[in-house]
């Protein structure tokens, strides 16, 4: 079965974001003065192919770990689509 | 009213995605031979006062339009959450 898997990477809490700060800056110079807390990372998405959909997000999960995360300064999540 | 913003934001389906194809190519040469098309973009989230969760939607798409994605070669997607 094919899954897509939809991944997001973002900075951990708490530490430094400059293009977060830079969009945030940004919107309120738009006019989006209620904009506020915004932080930038990497959408990744990809296709896995894999017995079930446990298997595939036990598969993306290793990914991420291993390729697609930075484990000292990122957080990542998941989301396992039957495609 | 508080709500979360979490934006995708993908390179448009057909163009070239290099930093996807690179992703791609070392998840095959790390053992994930199951893996495939794989697109990189962007995650942004933000916080926004707004009286309802459709006015920080309506508000978190004119972000996105006049800042977060470029319209001719990106395409996004918007999640809203009460905070």
């Amino acid at each position: 079965m094919r899954f897509r898997i939809l991944v997001r990477v973002m900075p951990r809490a708490g530490l430094l974001d400059p293009e977060g700060q830079a969009v945030e800056r940004a919107l309120v110079e738009l006019g989006f003065r209620e904009a506020g807390e915004a932080r930038v990372g990497r959408a990744i998405e990809l296709t896995i192919e894999a017995g079930s959909a446990e298997d595939a997000g036990r598969q993306a999960q290793s990914m991420c770990e291993r390729l697609l995360a930075n484990p000292v300064t990122e957080d990542f999540s998941l989301e396992v689509i039957a495609a």
